[in-house]
């Protein structure tokens, strides 16, 4: 049996630009009491942009939290009142300059359930016209196009570093090996 | 071209049992500032663990984060100075009551490298001996076993909302086609 836990109390550590810290005093089944640290975030979205030469495109981009440059599919954080399609469409075109006759929604997932709320929205975007990206003040973005057969041996050797990314690249591969693709 | 952002100036925020928070001040390409929030976090293990009838063996519990219950494949946080396949081997007995003979290192991941430097390493496990599992005092945890093709068509219809599951039960799919497997 699985039982949820009540929140007893819960302590504001700290409120910010991307993410909030919170921590709950949770009473457990056998009535004890445990702490839980909680990252609360916005939620976001990722793209799998594929181009009528069938390559999906990516992102490359310094990312501090971890020191690394990493290769991603475009990403961006839900801004208030936003709807994920929404944000999708923004954040391909900032990021990429890509805007998409077809955006669909695939599927949603939590990057880190264990310890932050971050909800991601999958869609997938094709029909895409090449215009002029626009990224944020604070972001130095390269695009790039792949093959997704290139880019499925990367993850399998190690070289995608991104969760996002690696969902995205299996599927990308996964729907186009559908022959109504 | 992409530039590093060098570091001006860390503020620690928070230090806590399993995350920490810090802000740093970065310099940008164009000698700008901008803040970066970063949750420092351990790393983490994950478990593709695969039945001699070739099933996944998966566990229920419920994430505070997200205040759901949730499938999840077995996982866990490295303790200090662990080693990624030892945390593997512990997490898969205390979570699930297996042992492995095999327990084969795949490759690793970022969880949310726009904010967290959770690293992830997924290890494969065969030969799987069932015992008694033995989960942390604060931890409730249902242990399950389904067919791979079962949660790959729950995956695509959303009924899977863990980021490291969804790559874990790709990942398992792509093994298990080849004949060698």
């Amino acid at each position: 049996m699985i039982f949820e836990e009540n929140t007893m109390k819960t302590e504001r550590i700290y409120e910010g630009k991307i993410l909030n810290l919170r921590i709950d005093t949770v009473e457990l089944p056998d009535k004890k009491y445990s702490k839980r640290e909680i990252v609360e975030h916005p939620g976001a979205v990722a793209i799998i942009a594929i181009t009528d030469e069938n390559e999906l495109v990516l992102v490359k981009q310094f990312r501090k939290a971890v020191e690394k440059i990493l290769l991603e599919i475009p990403a961006g954080k839900l801004e208030v009142g936003e709807e994920p399609e929404e944000c999708a469409r923004r954040e391909l075109l900032e990021e990429t300059g890509f805007t998409a006759k077809e955006m669909k929604y695939l599927y949603e997932f939590y990057t880190s359930p264990g310890f932050c709320n971050e909800k991601m929205y999958l869609f997938l975007a094709k029909g895409l016209i090449k215009g002029e990206s626009n990224p944020d003040n604070d972001e130095y973005i390269e695009v790039y196009t792949k093959k997704i057969d290139e880019l499925y041996d990367m993850v399998i050797n190690g070289e995608i570093l991104d969760s996002k990314t690696i969902i995205g690249i299996y599927t990308a591969k996964m729907l186009m090996s559908n022959k109504n693709f």
